[in-house]
């Protein structure tokens, strides 16, 4: 039985201002060829099929026509989940008419304790959901965080799971041992977002979608796909791909990826402005990438993003690099946070390491009054 | 061949304020049991589904939920499009898979020439579409107003219409003869909105959605069949049905009404406020009907909205009848308006009809002060 597993497809994203869907729609293009290529026996998409609760009727229509050319056209089963961007509700409506095709899509908790069985393998479906809603549906207290909620969940699915049959999970969680980029929001603080990959331990595979890397966890069966394209450059040097699994009916795969490849590649650019703008090296550069260029130029300079676009026009962040001067000044103004001053002996040094003036008596008594009446407010005094 | 006609369930609909979403589900709960009742051999939903594009999640699980016992569990073909108030393209989302069932959903004009074949009937699907739209879809420039697209539309469906099969077109639109309600926004200004009903001419019945009432139109072949329920006052007095419809293989056919009595109903109550607070005359009364009073009283009332709703809790809007007098004053400062008096003039007319004081020497100096600073900072003096 051989399965290709995807996930964090975000159609309808934003990035810095700029909507992915055209991108998204080559990426996908790429992702039916593969699929018409493999003809595998099922696509599992673990979660965020869109980027918001109600995304842009573009990505609507994109969702729609991908999803039709690949389980009606190239007749192939989809299971799909809910992520933490989708909206369960939203993306769940008609999914009782999916079935027929052998499309499951699941954004409600209700149906995962029953698995869909697609060529002799059985899928629990399990959509994002917070914990909250995870202890109302099973009636127990006791489920705080994510990982209770899991292994709630799981332990459930035991009750009724054969493990002597091949059983993968599909699942949208931040699981330990992952590591975060921009694009994936904290979901919670303190770690209780987090759940562990032990818990997996009962499913031959598990099919992750959340976290952006498929190296986001190096561990035997519990996987990331990784998304679909480069959403944040904190994923700039992340290779996307998908996941082939071939299982054989004792539950024993073979994992490969396939790799998918953007006309617009997001990449990070250094440099001096001059340097980025001489032909001689512009000229092998992807000129239409999405880029974030940091500029390595001291002192001012005129306009820096609009020559830079002439260049490069799909530049979305340009930063310029903190110069070693002002580097010296903070490190040693964050150092010495550390050691007791009073208030007006770290505002003057605050203010002498930020401006160039003196910081006179004059300056000093007007700051001492301040800070008093601050404290004395406060009740600090 | 027998179909149900209904339009504009509007769900998600919020009156006053108040969602409408468990009034809905009441009458939708009454509507299935009809089509249980009735097997008819397709339901028609002449658009306007939801209330507005993005609608409320409980909204879009309903109509899931509604569809999919007409449809599935009851096995009854269903024909719908979208109306304004929907967005084609969030509706469309999944109806490739709908059509195994015999669930035909259009949001978008592109299927409306091939017709849908049901039982020997031919359903034309003319979704809501602007005049630009259809311009652009047609290729034709002369397309300016909902009367060209919709003849338009219709010409191009007579190049492949038997006229001797029964047709029926499903629409959603302003059809001249009808009369509009407050709840049906106003489509555009100077008649260009409107459709004559001339031009459905080549078809046996065409089942039509936009205005609420089942009488909008006297028309032998040209039906409304009215909103699900009430959404405003002004529909207070119509009767909200359904229609059914049993066409022969010539297209003839026979049309009656079914009612749909919902727990709360929208109606219009009028009198004093110790009137309508004294028991011997409520308790005749529906109190948990939405109610829009209004109050007969003159003179000052102490918190009347509290008042009544202690008694009748859906009070959704509260009115005080304006008095004759107060009607004489308005007449009379309306006219005074026109003859030229001076600012002071005016002012003191204003005052002397507002309040029962006397308009003094100290009160006239005090404006003509305001009114002098006034005048110079405008630059009028």
């Amino acid at each position: 039985m051989k399965f290709i597993h995807t996930a964090d497809w975000h159609l309808g994203k934003l990035v810095h201002g700029v909507y992915m869907t055209e991108n998204q729609r080559e990426a996908l293009e790429q992702f039916v060829s593969i699929v018409a290529e493999e003809q595998p026996d099922a696509v599992v998409i673990a979660g965020d099929l869109y980027d918001r609760s109600v995304p842009p009727t573009d990505a609507v229509e994109l969702l729609d026509e991908i999803l039709f050319r690949i389980n009606i056209e190239l007749k192939t089963p989809i299971v799909a989940i809910a992520g933490n961007h989708d909206s369960a509700e939203r993306l769940s409506f008609g999914s009782s008419w999916y079935k027929h095709s052998q499309f499951y899509l699941s954004g409600k908790l209700d149906n995962s304790f029953k698995p869909v069985q697609i060529n002799g393998v059985n899928f629990y479906l399990v959509p994002y959901a917070e914990p909250g809603i995870v202890r109302q549906l099973l009636g127990d207290d006791s489920i705080h965080s994510h990982q209770d909620a899991m292994k709630a969940l799981i332990g459930k699915m035991e009750e009724t799971l054969k493990p002597n049959e091949p059983n993968v999970l599909v699942g949208h969680a931040f699981v330990l041992g992952g590591q975060t980029s921009d694009s994936e929001r904290i979901l919670s603080v303190g770690g209780s977002g987090c759940v562990g990959a032990e818990l997996f331990e009962p499913f031959s595979y598990t099919a992750l979608g959340h976290l952006h890397s498929p190296d986001a966890i190096n561990h035997e069966k519990v996987k990331y796909s990784g998304s679909l394209l480069k959403y944040s450059f904190s994923e700039a040097k992340q290779k996307k791909s998908i996941s082939i699994i071939e299982m054989d009916q004792k539950g024993q795969f073979t994992h490969r990826y396939r790799s998918l490849t953007p006309t617009h590649d997001m990449r990070e650019l250094e440099g001096h402005l001059q340097e980025l703008l001489d032909p001689t090296f512009y000229e092998k550069e992807r000129l239409h990438d999405y880029l974030k260029i940091t500029l390595l130029d001291e002192g001012a300079l005129i306009d820096p993003i609009n020559k830079l676009r002439q260049v490069y026009p799909n530049v979305l962040h340009l930063e310029r690099k903190i110069d070693i001067n002002d580097m010296k000044k903070k490190q040693s103004f964050n150092a010495s946070q550390s050691e007791k001053k009073s208030e007006i002996e770290l505002f003057e040094q605050f203010y002498t390491e930020m401006t160039t003036s003196e910081f006179n008596a004059e300056k000093k008594d007007a700051m001492v009054t301040v800070i008093e009446k601050v404290l004395n407010e406060e009740g600090i005094k």
